[in-house]
């Protein structure tokens, strides 16, 4: 029994490196990264990021709670974890909308553009996975995010002071991960005492790094078009031109 | 403004008339109403109910999750409730499980019969109506499945004194009522919250009256098992006669 | 393997006997059977009786497709069955509602009114058991669906005659069981082929029953419908009588 | 009516000029395209490249019956399409699959070891397609799939070269592109017919680019397993060594 403890504790410890691993070559190779840390943008860099944000977000709790609407047999535990994350998330896209709302855009989220095709296969990816093969998988997505305040943390900084942003236009990346701590806690909790099978912590690592890769592909196609938007090529973005250039 | 609030008053009370009027037939004139009162059946007949519960009741969370998981807009308060609502109500079928297996019925859940034909027509009904139509109409469900008490008392009354049960037979009738005074509050809630027009109510009341003609209909099908079993007529419940009869 | 031959051919005859059981059950003692040979009524009970169907048969092709588009390995010929079939029944709702148009009911198909309780149910349950279960058991819906016209040749002469009817006005029930002579064939074809457990055929069976007899409730609740309509009560289908009244 | 038809060809031969264009990109820059061309590489690179294809092609009929079983609104010649091609595509994975066979792999399908991330995207973003969205978009996918011959045939030719295939080797891509050119034409049929509005066209654009790069990075996957695989890397295709190598 204590053997099985140490085990599992293994297992979430190779979790865990998996997870630095891959941030820290994020930081090392992410166009999006070094261009962040670059400084050199302006508040429409954010803004793209904010509607993508927008979008992807919003389907968070949604395919959170499908996890727990399979048919199959699922511990009463784990279906409670998923019904209440996805109350929980339920409405933080509108967090990403504030704060671009705040930043002097003024737009219905009805009229924001459609999300980018990164964007887009990144949602397709977690709807999939969380309606398709083991149920636990989705955790892997969870792992990293909700809790990559401490991977973003120098990205964070030089957005904020670049942008001169306060409070009330980083209300989704500040204030989402304190939210989180909690979270992050509960996935740790429901890592250990779910996940039994090599197959469950396999697939959660793949989900873990797949995902995390897709966000990332999403990063640095904002990167991309925000490029495109400051060099003046035909951009779904250019609405921004009114209120940020 | 103040007139519309009277208006939801008046909406609100319409749809208990409904579920007072319907109940009222039942009383009057379901076959499963008499027959319980009757007092004439042993434990078989109860312990039919209760598989019949657990197989809707699995059911519950999932199609209430649901609701919310469509790609139309929906109020992130009502995408809350859903997501809540489903997480309170996970795992409730064990309680209708374990009043089981406390009258003696010693089974595996796994290895329950299916379910009857109503039982199957009730929940393919309840599926439907979360998936498709109007996104509040579920409420026309909750509405009266949350705040069934009062209406069965009596029955409920005859049934525990004829089969000599405890509360440890009844944790899914009688607990569940106490737990669901607070979620019949909230539904009272977002039944006023949400209902705007006049599609909105009559799909609500229309969802109140077809689930509670089907769990009826359920009902009567338990008594018919029921007299099919004692009349040694072919069975799915005659392993039950090992340990009740 | 010939005794296997004749084992699935004893299996086949038991379904078909069955269906006649259920046919002649129908034929002695449900309503609408009695009702339509009595001959009183006019084409606004006919007219009641296409909406519902047109209602219920545009889900046919859908739930037929969502058959072979489940996760589970399912043999190729009985997907393309599947695929096939739902191609073959898509657009017949159009032939009810060019009945309805031929009798001189001027209206949009988006205008129709809601379908039925009884016909929400039935279109539910074939959802449900599309979806899950047993992926042949749909069959057991097939079976009856496509060959009803030996079953209710006695009632279609009546209500041709009583009505005055002619093949504009009856494309759905006439047309529709001479294409189907040939889905008839390839469902006893799949039915031989593919059901090889205990299991399938009972599951066949009972989708057989309870399709059979939630089609059935659909009809009595069409006759009800009638009445209230010719008595003045409040009716979905008041419309009729502008101009079939 | 002349003037729309000219207009209908436009947008068609834009559609057209799209995709030549993202093969030109592929043709040029791709790494897939690059190494296969370069001729240095033994069956096992094939082999990786079935085994992938075995995946994806599986899910095709699948998404695309989904379209026709939304619950919007659709044209009955769309639905029919799609429930036709489906049947059409069912069971292609059987020819990647038994080309494998032919390769001298002796494996039964169950056994082949999990898509890779690449293919699992595309995937799941054929799903979303399918599933939401504009209706018609999932039209973008089989434009090109239905019709890669003209576009593959240098690589075919020096894969077919360099390993030796015959016919028995290549029946899912040689016999494929035959099989498919009815297809095609089916495709430009429906293109011309229903899509009316930019939005049509945009949408089928973007899931046209999105599928066929998805598509390519699947490719790119496979050529960076197989190198994996020869350099003696952990390998979920190491099997292939016991065969091939």
């Amino acid at each position: 029994m204590e053997q099985m403890l140490i085990e599992e504790g293994t297992r979430f410890l190779e979790l865990k490196d998996k997870r630095d691993a891959q941030w820290a070559r994020i930081a090392e190779s992410a166009e999006w990264f070094k261009y962040t840390l670059g400084g050199d943008y302006d508040r429409r860099f954010y803004a793209i990021y904010l509607i993508e944000t927008y979008h992807y977000v919003k389907h968070n709790p949604k395919h959170q709670a499908l996890v727990a609407t399979r048919m199959d047999e699922m511990p009463v535990h784990y279906m409670k974890f998923c019904y209440e994350h996805a109350e929980e998330e339920t409405g933080h896209e509108l967090m990403a909308f504030h704060d671009l709302l705040n930043l002097g855009v003024s737009i219905e989220a009805k009229d924001l553009p459609a999300p980018l095709a990164s964007t887009q296969i990144l949602i397709s990816y977690l709807y999939n996975i969380s309606e398709t093969g083991n149920p636990l998988r989705r955790l892997g997505y969870s792992f990293w995010a909700e809790d990559s305040y401490q991977y973003i943390q120098s990205v964070l900084g030089m957005l904020t002071k670049t942008l001169s942003l306060t409070n009330k236009h980083t209300s989704f990346l500040v204030s989402h991960s304190t939210i989180d701590q909690k979270h992050s806690q509960e996935i740790e909790e429901m890592l250990n005492k779910f996940c039994q099978t090599d197959e469950d912590w396999e697939s959660i690592g793949e989900v873990l790094e797949i995902t995390l890769r897709l966000q990332s592909d999403m990063m640095n196609q904002v990167v991309d078009e925000y490029d495109k938007l400051i060099n003046g090529a035909p951009s779904r973005y250019s609405f921004l031109n009114t209120y940020l250039a």
